[in-house]
C-alpha cells in the first residue's frame, strides 16, 4: 500500500466522479478518522451552495419512496442527485435500515445518482454535524440537488431540517391522534406538505386539517402548499416535484434565498460547536473516569449538576468559571 | 403583591404537598426564569433519588392510556406518582398535546398524582436538562415513584429515557415496516418491552420479532422481558406492572441500580453542561449578531464552519483556541 492520499488528491477525485473515493470520504467524516476537518476544509471551499431539498415525518409515512420518486424527477429534467438517508441504528441492526434503501434501488445503478445513509451516532458526535458535513461532501462532488431524508420528529430531525432550502414535510392519513402531535411539531418547518398514501380512508381529513392548522396563521410570503401523493404508483409524485421547484423560485425571487442560506450555516456552525465541545470536554472527561467521579458525587449530593458543570469546565479549560459550591456557570 | 418567595420558601410549600407552588416552581425551570438554579440545587439536596420509569415509543402506540394504566397500578399499591410527558409542541398548538392528558384524566383529582407536561424547547434550552429538572423536583416533592414518557425515537428521546432506572419500549403491530427501524433504535434501550394494541392482527409476529431480535445478544444478567397489552381495556397491564417491579428488584440485588443512577447522574450533567454552553456562547452570539456575521462569512466562503467556531470560542472566552484561518478547534 501506498501513502494515504491527501485531502486534495481525495477531492480531485471526488470531483472526477470517483464514487468509490466519495464514499471512503464519507466514511472517513462520519467516524471522525483522523484528517477529516482538513478534507471538510477544502471541500468547503470547492462547494457552491447547492440546493438542498429536506424530508422529514413520521416512521411508516413512506418518505422512502417518495425520495425514489423524487430522484426520478430530477433526472427527467436533467439534474444529478445526491442522497443522505438519515437512519437510526442499533448494535443488534448494525445500522443501515435495509428497506428503505431498498426503496431506492432503481437509482442504484444510475451514475448520475448517490444515495448513502448516515446512522444514529453516538453521543460524542453531532448527528446534524455529520449530516451537514455530508451535504458538504455531495455539493462538492457536483451533485445538482442533495436530498436529506430523515426518520422521525424529534429534536434533532428538526435541527437537521434546518440545513434544507426547502422542507417536505410528510403526514399519512389514520396513524392515529397522536399524529396531532407531530404535525404540530413539524408544522412550523414545512414549505411543502405531503398527505402520503392519499388513496386510504381519512386523507381529505388529514389535508383539510393541515389546510386549516396553516390558515390559523397569518403568513407574509410563501404560505406552505399542501399536496397528496400515492408514492409507491406515483400517483402526485409530479405535483410534489413542482411544488419544490415553485417554492425554489419562491426563494430566489424574494431575496429569501440567501437569508435561508445564511439561516442554515448558522446551524452548521452551532451543530459543529456542539460537537467541538463535547470532544474538548465530554470526551476527556468520560476518557479519564472524572465524568464518573462528579456522577458519583451528583448521586451522593455531595454536588448539584451545575456544580458538577463547572468542576468539568474549570478542569476542561472553560475560563471564569469557578469549581466551588454556589458558583454558578455564568456568561462573561 | 408581597416580595416574591425564596427558593426554601417554595421548596418547603411543595414538600407540604401545595401543589399550585410545585406548579409555579416547574413552570420557572422550564422558562429558566432568573432563580431556577437556586431552585434547583436545593431541590437537589432534598431529592432522595426516587425510582424513574421511562416511557418510549412511536407516536400512536398508546403510550399515554398505558401510563394511565401504571398510574392506576402504582396507587393501589399505595404509591403516589409524578409525571413528565415530555411533548412536541409548536406555536401553531401552543404547547401542550390535549388528547394524552385527556387520558390520564382519571387521575387529575387524585391527591397523590401530579402530571405535568414538557414541551419540546427552542434550541437555547436542552430538553433533556429541563426532563432531568422537572424529575428533581418531582422528588423534592416526595413522590414515590416518576413517570417519565416521550413520544417518538428520536435521538433526544433516547437522552431523556437515559434519566429513567427502567425503561419501556411500546411499540404496536402493523405500523408498516418502518418500525423495523424504531425498533432498532429502541431495542438497546429497553428494559420491558410492551406490545400495546395486542388485539390487532400481527401482535403475535410483532412480538416474536422482538424475541428474535433479543435473542440475537447475549444477555449477561437482565434479559428484556415482553408483555403484551390492549391499554384502552387495561388487559395485561398487571402484568406490565409486574414486569417493571421485577426489574426494579433485579437492579437492587444486582447492585445494578447505583451504577444506573450514576449512569443518569452522567447524563444529567452532560444536559447541563450542553444547555451551559449554549446559554455562555450561543446566547450573546444570536444577541449581538456576531453568529449571523459569521454564518455570512462562511457562505461566502471567507470562513469554513470549524473556522467560525473557532471565532465564537475565542470572543466568548473559550481558551487556547485561535481565531485564525488554518486554526483548528482542539483540546488541550
Amino acid at each position: 500500500m501506498g501513502p494515504e492520499p491527501t485531502a486534495s488528491e481525495v477531492l480531485a477525485a471526488i470531483k472526477a466522479g470517483n464514487r468509490r473515493a466519495l464514499a471512503k470520504a464519507l466514511s472517513m467524516v462520519e467516524d471522525r478518522i483522523h484528517g477529516y476537518q482538513e478534507l471538510l476544509k477544502q471541500a468547503h471551499l470547492m462547494s457552491r451552495g447547492v440546493d438542498v431539498i429536506g424530508i422529514t415525518g413520521p416512521a411508516g409515512s413512506g418518505k422512502s419512496t417518495l425520495v425514489s420518486g423524487l430522484i426520478g424527477e430530477y433526472r427527467k429534467a436533467g439534474k444529478t442527485v445526491g442522497v443522505v438517508a438519515v437512519d437510526p441504528s442499533s448494535p443488534f441492526s448494525g445500522g443501515a435500515v435495509l428497506g428503505d434503501r431498498l426503496r431506492m434501488q432503481a437509482h442504484f445503478l444510475d451514475q448520475g445518482v448517490f444515495i448513502r445513509s448516515l446512522a444514529t451516532r453516538g453521543s460524542l458526535g453531532g448527528l446534524s454535524a455529520a449530516a451537514g458535513d455530508f451535504v458538504t461532501l455531495l455539493d462538492a462532488a457536483g451533485y445538482d440537488v442533495i436530498l436529506v431524508e430523515t426518520v422521525g420528529a424529534g429534536q434533532s430531525e428538526v435541527d437537521i431540517m434546518k440545513l434544507a432550502d426547502t422542507v417536505i414535510v410528510v403526514v399519512v392519513p389514520g396513524l392515529g391522534d397522536e399524529i396531532q402531535a407531530i404535525k404540530a411539531g413539524l408544522l412550523e418547518i414545512g414549505d411543502v406538505f405531503v398527505v402520503n398514501k392519499a388513496d386510504r380512508d381519512g386523507a381529505d381529513r388529514t389535508a383539510a386539517e393541515i389546510e386549516m392548522m396553516l390558515d390559523m396563521k397569518s403568513w407574509s410570503g410563501w404560505r406552505p402548499i399542501v399536496v397528496r401523493t400515492v408514492a409507491v404508483t406515483e400517483e402526485g409524485v409530479p405535483q410534489l416535484f413542482e411544488a419544490v421547484q415553485r417554492h425554489g423560485k419562491y426563494l430566489v425571487a424574494s431575496g429569501e434565498y440567501e437569508r435561508r442560506k445564511v439561516a442554515s450555516r448558522s446551524a452548521e456552525i452551532e451543530a459543529v460547536l456542539e460537537e467541538a465541545v463535547k470532544t474538548a470536554i465530554l470526551k476527556p472527561a468520560v476518557e479519564d473516569g472524572f465524568l464518573r467521579e462528579l456522577a458519583s458525587k451528583v448521586q451522593s449530593r455531595e454536588l448539584d449538576p451545575y456544580e458538577a458543570v463547572s468542576c468539568l469546565m474549570q478542569r476542561y479549560g472553560f475560563p471564569l468559571i469557578q469549581c466551588e459550591k454556589g458558583k454558578r456557570v455564568t456568561p462573561k
